[in-house]
Parts: structure tokens; sequence; C-alpha cells
């Protein structure tokens, strides 16, 4: 079917016998990894790419929606034969994250002792975690070395954390709309989505799999994804899409309401109910709590340091747009891994549509990471 | 007491044969209105000078914290002999808004038919309301016109309405990081802490106040509040600020907990709890919501047709970093006074710290406005 490779999902359980230590400090047992591949692995096994998923993300970066993947891919028109990321020439790999709640061990996982859901037993998890345990599946895979590296957002962090932790396993890296650290106003945007679920009583601390009446915190869940929704935009395309529209054709001729909704208000609550139905409140919180950790100079003589030792050429990516992760980031991450001496490009996609143009500009986005791809394994 | 004029702080109500018809189409009846003033009105009633208040402000502008008013006054250094606005000169007068809670009437205030608090029976208010209640009290204050009407944020809303309204009893306007229409993304932000207050369960609807543990929906306003105080600042400052240090001195190498919090996290707890202490949450709603139906071209044949009428001189501020009133508002104010061929200018705080600058910066703030309000009675 051209235009819409078919991905293969399959899961990965590490053995019992290799426990897996997160750097929390708690070390889980029989972790999975769920994760799709498009393309073949040549022979000589270096045309892997490692795609890594943002925030509410999984390993379904491309191919309809389907048992298991409530959505179609999240990189949908990036991914696939003779698209920016080739799938007849890149062996294409995405792994949904430690933590997640797509098939990869998550807080909704059983619990290796009682089988019963982790809820409230879940550690939290660092991006360098994710990629550790991403590492495992490369060796799984037959992968000593991706090709190339490739994420948005927090897809971003696992880049960098990769080309960090893991060196000699990495040939490239392309880092979209990402931080090297979170900053303060990044981790406060996620307290306040922290907050909105802690105070919806069905949370229940975290243990509401087996609540008697099945019900848990979505509209703490919604309440935070309209936090982190507003963010992921601009102010521009809020007001040219929806103005100061009422919703459901309503006009404030007809009495006011302090529950009458304006269309932006609308959209936002069609955003956070999306959500619900497919992601668990529990995985929303350890992945973002994992963001706000992110932070490549912990524990490694700080920000300048940890980024030097990055030795893959990189593409980075800015919006222009972007309120959440602001270009001078990736300006940032462009100079710091240039100051280490290795080759460095920046490229910025001008769009209005703020954090999320890297999933909607593919005409921007797809050129450079495809060029790049393309001309790195030739340097 | 040089520079801590002593306001007097005082009450109208209306009688209760002046029933005041809401825009909504509601009429209230025994309408208090709390308000303040410095310095003595002049014989000729030339020289008075209304300053209006933002969200959670009142109508303590300038003094200390004392009996009924729990914190010093919102434009501290800015009004006062010898100030920026001199009460030495000018009769200012500063008005708690209609809904709220420092005073003038709001949820919390006895239902006349009852006694009872208001509650959720309290009606949606508009801007027009705030200020057409403001005008009854001018009347009873033998102000019939102002020398000038000044105001930031949610102040700079009622100023425009001032000036759209009662365009005879308006010389001039001072109208500081404001919008003439609350934008979607404005609204997003706004419905978000609707939404945090509603999660409560505490809320009860609106009707807490006679709760029989007594407890209010403290969490879900701190979580609103939390948003607010977010859009209010800058990037840039909460990197400076807290960066990414943990609270409480605490090290990330002692474990990691899902709760364990950065000190930007402390902060916005901090200043969530605090409004708790102050405010009410109702009021909080209804303020905000009033915010979200501003638009001054609302039943006036548009903006521009509604901003032409203004006649009163203007001086418009905007501040460089402000995400949440961004200074594109602030222009286009100024040149929709301007295009209708009143006199309008814009001047631009530069200042790093946000929203919040107007309250912040009074170096930048106060000459301009002072210097303003000086020639615009000599023009």
């Amino acid at each position: 079917m051209p235009g819409h490779p078919s991905g293969s999902r399959k899961f990965l359980t590490f053995a019992a016998d290799r426990p897996f230590a997160l750097e929390g400090g708690i070390t889980m047992h029989g972790v999975t990894m769920a994760y799709e591949t498009w393309g073949r692995l040549d022979a000589d096994g270096g045309n892997a790419v490692l795609l890594c998923h943002a925030w509410t993300g999984d390993s379904h970066a491309t191919g309809p929606a389907e048992a298991g993947h409530p959505t179609p891919g999240w990189w949908e028109g990036m991914v696939g034969p003779g698209m920016a990321i080739d799938t007849e020439r890149w062996y294409v790999v995405c792994v949904n994250v430690l933590g997640g709640c797509q098939g990869s061990t998550g807080p909704a996982s059983p619990h290796p002792l009682d089988g019963k859901p982790y809820g409230s037993r879940f550690p939290v998890v660092t991006i360098r975690d994710m990629v550790r345990a991403q590492a495992r599946l490369a060796d799984h895979l037959g992968v000593a070395r991706w090709h190339s590296v490739v994420g948005g957002s927090m897809g971003g962090m696992q880049v960098l954390e990769w080309a960090i932790t893991f060196p000699h396993r990495v040939g490239s890296i392309v880092a979209i709309a990402t931080c090297a650290q979170a900053t303060a106003q990044q981790i406060a945007w996620g307290a306040i989505g922290r907050h909105a679920i802690k105070l919806d009583p069905k949370w229940r601390g975290g243990d509401y799999y087996d609540a008697a009446d099945g019900d848990g915190p979505s509209e703490g869940l919604a309440v935070a994804r309209m936090v982190a929704q507003v963010t992921f935009r601009s102010d521009n395309v809020f007001t040219d899409r929806f103005g100061r529209e009422l919703a459901d054709g309503a006009t404030l001729g007809e009495g006011l309401d302090l529950w009458q909704r304006f269309e932006v208000e609308r959209y936002l609550e069609y955003h956070g109910n999306k959500l619900v139905d497919r992601f668990d409140t529990n995985s929303y919180l350890i992945i973002g709590k994992a963001m706000d950790l992110h932070d490549v100079g912990r524990g490694r003589s700080g920000l300048k340091a940890a980024m030097a030792r990055i030795a893959a050429p990189a593409l980075v990516l800015g919006i222009s747009s972007d309120v959440l992760y602001p270009n001078y980031q990736q300006r940032q991450i462009q100079q710091l891994i240039a100051a280490g001496g290795t080759s460095a490009e920046y490229v910025e996609i001008d769009s209005p549509h703020g954090h999320d143009a890297f999933l909607i500009n593919l005409d921007q986005v797809g050129p450079p990471v495809a060029q790049f791809l393309d001309q790195v394994g030739k340097l």
C-alpha cells in the first residue's frame, strides 16, 4: 500500500534474570518494551533509524488507527516509502517509552509481585531510563549503532540522552523543538497538570484501576491536557481558528451563563476528553515528571560538559512560534554541540502553529531531515 | 505620613428603590460598592482620577495592609503625595468591582431575599456592569467627569468601557497591558482555571459558604491561580529566579519522587495558597468570566466602531515581555483610537517581568502616566 507502510508491532520483555536498575535507585523486573519497525535492517546493520516519541505518543509513528493503536501514526506523512524518513532505505524503529501505556511497562501494567497494576507503586523514571531501556531493545534487534536517532519535544530529550550516554552507538541525531534541560516555566506547566490530576478525587493517589465504580481521574487528566494543549499551540492560531465564537452556535444575546462555552473551550474540552479515551493518567504523570527532571547536565559536571560529549553530527530544528520550547533552546543545543567540535546545524521552521508545528508543518520538517539522513552517512 | 497617604474606605449601597439591571438581563437589588479615596475633590470637581483594579485587586490601591485589607496597596509607590498619581493634586478614587469580595457586592454577599450568601445564585456580570456600577458611585461622589480613568489588565478593560459608555464623563484614559477584546488564548487560560475550580469537590457548585466542615475549594482556586501566575510572568524571569533548583534545599541525589518539588513549584503553590487566604473562589470565577466576555465591540457594530467612539485622549502602555496581553493588543488600542481622530500615544515598558510589569516597573510606568495626567488637562 504505497504511502502507508505496514508497521509490525512487537514486544520485548527483558528476561527476569536481567533486572533493570533505574536512575532513581529502584530496580524493576520483567520490563516489557513495545515497539514497531518499518523497512529492513541491512546486512551490515548500518541503516537503522530510531524515532523517539513525545509525551502522549507511542510506538505507532505511522499507519492507520487499529487494534491497540487508537490513533493514526503521530508522524503520518513523514515516515514511509519515499517519504522524508524513507522506509525503503532505512530500517525505522519506534519504541513506546518506559512508563507509557501503549504496550511498554507502565503504571497500568501488572506488578510482577502480585500481578495487580503498579498504580502508585510505579517508580519515577527519567529520560535516561527510557533511553537505557531502548538500548536493551537495540541489542535485541541487532542494532549496534543507529544511523540516526530522531525525535521532537520529549523525543528530542531522548535523542540528546542517546548521544551523550551511548556516543559509540549513535551515528547522528535530529533533535526537534526540544531542550537540553527543562526550564522553570516548563516545570511550572508540568506541575500545574500534576496538581489538576491530584485534585481529582477519582485519582485516588494513583490507585484507581480497581476502583469499584471503574471510574478513573478523567476530569483531572482532561484539565491537565487542556493546560498542555494551550502551550502546544499559539495565540495567533487560536485567534484565527476560534476568535471569540461561542460553541454550539450560541450567541451572547440569549443571556449570560458562567458555563456557556466559547468555541476555544469546546476545543480544549474535546482534546482533553480525547486524551482520556486513549491515555492512562498515571502514565501522563510519570512521563511528565521525567520531562521536568530532564537535564543532560545532571551528574555530568553540568550542561556544557555533558553537551560536549556529543560526537554525533546533529541537525537541530526550532520553531519560530514555539512558546513552550522557545527556539533559543534549540539554538543553545546547536551552539553547545558545535562548541564541542561536532558538526551541528540549526534550521528554523517558520510556522504560526507553535510547538506542535513539528507534527503539522511536514513540508518544512521533512526536507532538512531527509537531506541530513542522506548526507550524514557520507561525511 | 509622607509617601503613605491614608486612604479612607467607604461603602455606598444603592438604595433599594434603585435596582441595578445587568447586561445579562438580571436585575440586582441593594448593591453595595466599596471604595477608597485619597486627596480632595476640587470645588469645580475637575481633579478626580479613577483607578480601576485588576482580577484579584480591590479598592486598596495604596496603603499598608490593615483590617479589611489583607495586603498592602496593589499600586503602592505609584499613588501618593508627590508620586506619579499625585494625591496632593488629584482626588483619587478606587472601587472594588461588582462581583468582588472586598466590600462590594459579590457571590459571598448576602442575597437580599434571604440574607444567605448568593453562592451559585450570583449572576454573571460584565466589565460594562462593573463600569455602570462605578458610574453610580461617581454620581454619589459628585464627580460629573473624571479627569482621567486609569487601569491595567482588567482595570484597562474598565478604562475602555468607561470611555465608550460615558464619553462625556471621561476627560482622558490610561489603558495599561490590556485589550479591546479577550482573545481565544486568554479565554482558554480562563476556562482552564474555571475547570480546575469545578474539579474541586469542595466547590460544591458554588454553594460552599455554609458547608458543614466550613471548608471551601481552596485547592481548586490554588490551581487556577497557579495557571494565572505563570501567564502573569515570563520564561526568562522564571529561569533567572528559579532555574532548576529544588525546593527546601533538597537535591536529586536523594532519590526521585513524583511529588518532590522544584523551587518554581513551591513558588506557585505559595502564590496559590496566598490567594486562597484573601480571595473568594466564586469572585474569582465571576470576575474571570467578565474578562472572557470582554469585547468593547459587542452590540456596538464591532470593534472599530466601538473604539471610534472614544473621544478622550489616551495613553496606552504595553509591556515588551507580556505573553498574556501581548503588546500587539495595546498597539491595536492606540491605532483604533487614533483612527477615530482622537489623540492616542503608545509607550512600551521595556521589562523582562511579563504582564505583572505594570505593578513592578513603576520607574517606567510612573513618568509617562504623571506627564500625561499633567498635560492632558492643558490640551
